[in-house]
């Protein structure tokens, strides 16, 4: 991806045009972007007391680009694009530009104020009844707030696309293109690999155990030591930060301002160094945008899978290798002497590689990690699609979930009541998760296959190479192919479960010896 | 200041009108704290490749904001509350709010946007010009900039107050109503006592020395011993923040969010104490501003002079007084047991005591820094009057100087170039550091007057009975009254520089054994 070259002429009408519709959507991601900063400081840096008038400062900025977004003349200049000789004869960023943004602003044009306004506020209540519900083990706190926020977004996907499946709606807009069906049936094929594995690792005779990692590791010495990793991997602090929340998480407010946090467990290292391996991949691809179209589709990510492809390559398939370990291991030793004298490189990555059903899906083992997401992806399909009520969803959940790990869930709160996701709005999100881990393992293969010595590369502490690859394959491009696209084009495949249970079958089974 | 009573009836027209103005002035506040928030990322936290985004933020949050304030439509429901009866039989607060508000707009709105973008474009690059100009010392790279932003600056006063002197006008943003005849009739007064103080105390036999002060404190240990002389005088953490910069300010981003920085020299405690007991200081005037109100009259500061009045005291009359050392003294030991092990609370308090003409204002003392303060005042105004042309500033700069400080600046750089202020457009902004000097004597004197046990108090690290005579004198005012009418009711006295004066004398007096 990169600018369109100088025109050799004045622009046509045409392009004036598609610069005065690029000019608009860049005001409004200034905006966005500001609303961006907003969240990222109340989340970090904010006095306690500063949030109520936190929420009327975003309020107001959400409203304000909101405004700017769903603009009619900004529509008409859309619709006056789309049917112009750029749609058809323009490059390739300018021809996904002019589609992208028309669909975007169908989508949002569509939907009456009345609406984004009751969505924004009964999904605040909702949030709020599940801080509760959850402390309390509440089921009957969160159900109406549930009930009410999938009425509203079954009605909001039906305002967005009328003629379409509504959770395939819902689902575009965190996976542009995806199709729920398409998705059961890679689903389907995974869990029927992950589930017997899983039994097995289980059954092993020799499990690994990580109380190594459960020694002492002092914060001030994490932070140093998860830092020098993030700037090893290529995290740019000339044009990003590291802070502390309880809620980990990437946030970018600016081309050149990319933001990630972590929190800290001074009894257990992986919480912050597997924390912001995961979020310095997010933060990676963010970096790896092409600036000079921030806020535009060709500079925005493809999609929250692809997203989470980067966070988990990085977490997953680079972090817990043995040739992370041969390279990462004497900087750990020289950070925490005390806990990890006298261990080896191979010891402390046996450690990452157990496998244990377990109830919280956010503390889950790279494998189970999977299952609880399958299971939430049904279990949210089927209430979009009237196959099941939201008063049924307890049952359902403690019923699948003793299908998948053998026990049933012993309270709500470490059940149905775990994820904050459904309570705001975010429906037809989870199944991203497990959709990043397939393009993460799917990419890597690949990457494999055409950088030969990475293995080496890696136990140097070399990873510009990987690096490179997926700005090339993935990064640069943008928002300009849809997810199924970007992947098939940089692995030479289509989407498949294959590598990842491939993956998981060669690293867990191993550890495990039953492979 | 309290909110008006619940209404017994529905709202007249009039309060209605007043309601609608109120609501719109509220949404301009919410825009210009978004505003505060970019300027203080920018200053503590922004990564150093983001500043070109942010310029492009804060210009759009301006912009926005901008439109709001001098929306016609506001300006005639202002001019309608003027007309009407609560401009003459409303509450204080209205009535105040009420004529405050048509003041603000009608200096805004007679301003050209032209000449509104013209200022804010010079003095971006004046300031540039002003960094580099500084750092070689070179007057000529400044000069043209200097000249530009004075014309730009009288053209803007000229639109303002077409019938006004100029520099009144210029004043009147920062410190309403100050009249700069009346501001030179005080200073002439103060400068005839400070100039034989300072001489005094030059020539005094046992003058205070401050190499106790310049030992090893460690900055961890200085992070946690300012703050806990923060909350001591009552700044409230769950409302505010305390980061690093290298410039120290107090910024408002909401009405329970104020956030104060400092900066840290391991060889010097005053940086960061003093630093810290003037930022909070302005912290406490804002977190003592009526929350109700944030954004109106009733709930902003009444003026930078007023401002600097707070800042002072806390700093100066508090923080330098043997009373606070006798509290302080045991928390800094233990804070600091290498440095001050053997010393007394009496021997630490004389330390900050030292008076010496110098060279930078920022680092000057107590008493010497109002001849900074005064000398600049003279400049500009004549500057501002066509009595002295931008050309012969240096000049007059050195000539000046030398009669007061008995030396003349070796370059440009430790002279006329030593400030930003004038390159920021900041003109009439210097007389209000010493208005605040006289403003914080002038309380002091009446707060001692009806707080017999404020002493006692202070050497028992009792502050809260300073903070409720401050809260209740000046801050619940918020901009209700001038600053003269402000500081004469608070202290039953006009406003004058003998108490400042005298204050000086019995402190630096006493401390050099001159008195």
């Amino acid at each position: 991806m990169s600018t369109p070259p100088p025109r050799e002429r004045g622009p046509s009408p045409s392009e004036r045009v598609f610069d005065d519709v690029c000019g608009h959507v860049r005001r409004t991601a200034v905006l966005a972007s500001v609303e961006s900063l907003l969240g990222w400081d109340e989340r970090t840096m904010m006095p306690a007391r500063a949030a109520a008038y936190r929420a009327e400062q975003s309020a107001a900025l959400a409203a304000l680009a909101h405004r700017l977004r769903t603009d009619p003349a900004h529509g008409d200049r859309l619709a006056e694009l789309a049917a112009g000789p750029l749609a058809r004869a323009g490059s390739p960023a300018q021809r996904a530009t002019i589609a992208l943004l028309n669909k975007d602003f169908a989508r949002q044009a569509r939907v009456p104020e009345r609406l984004v306004e009751a969505i924004a506020r009964t999904c605040v209540e909702a949030q709020q009844a599940w801080v509760t519900g959850r402390a309390e083990s509440s089921w009957s706190t969160v159900e109406p707030w549930l009930r009410q926020v999938f009425d509203l977004k079954r009605e909001l996907a039906a305002c967005q696309a009328p003629d379409q499946d509504l959770y395939d709606t819902l689902l575009d807009e965190y996976e542009p293109g995806g199709r729920w069906r398409e998705i059961a049936s890679l689903f389907a094929q995974l869990r029927s690999e992950i589930v017997p594995l899983v039994q097995a690792c289980e059954g092993a005779a020799r499990r690994p155990d990580d109380a190594l990692l459960r020694r002492g590791y002092p914060v001030s010495d994490q932070k140093r030591f998860v830092r020098e990793v993030a700037v090893r991997i290529g995290f740019d602090f000339d044009r990003g930060r590291l802070d502390t929340t309880d809620h980990p998480f990437c946030s970018t407010m600016g081309p050149e301002d990319c933001r990630i946090t972590t929190r800290w467990d001074e009894r257990f290292l992986p919480t912050a160094l597997f924390g912001v391996l995961h979020e310095a991949g997010h933060g990676l691809y963010e970096q790896g945008l092409p600036t000079e179209w921030f806020g535009l589709p060709p500079g925005e990510a493809a999609s929250l899978g692809v997203h989470e492809s980067q966070s988990r390559l990085w977490e997953n398939l680079v972090g817990r290798s043995p040739a992370f370990w041969e390279w990462c291991f004497p900087l750990a030793r020289a950070a925490f002497p005390h806990a990890l004298d006298g261990c080896s490189p191979a010891e402390v990555q046996r450690c990452l590689m157990a496998v244990r059903p377990s109830l919280i899906r956010v503390e889950a083992d790279e494998v189970t990690y999977n299952l609880h997401i399958m299971m939430r992806f049904d279990l949210e399909r089927a209430v979009v699609h009237g196959e099941l009520s939201v008063a049924d969803l307890p049952d359902a959940w403690n019923e699948r979930f003793a299908r998948d790990f053998g026990f049933r869930p012993p309270s709500a709160a470490e059940g149905v009541l775990q994820d904050i996701h459904w309570c705001a709005g975010l429906i037809g999100y989870f199944p991203t998760y497990t959709l990043g881990n397939m393009f993460a393992a799917q990419l890597m293969a690949a990457a494999g296959r055409d950088l030969p010595e990475l293995d080496r590369d890696v136990a140097h502490g070399r990873f510009g190479g990987l690096l490179a690859w997926l700005r090339d394959r993935v990064h640069r491009h943008g928002r300009l192919y849809s997810p199924a696209e970007l992947v098939a084009r940089a692995t030479g495949a289509p989407v498949s479960e294959r590598w990842l249970v491939e993956s998981l079958r060669a690293r867990y089974g191993a550890a495990h010896g039953c492979v």
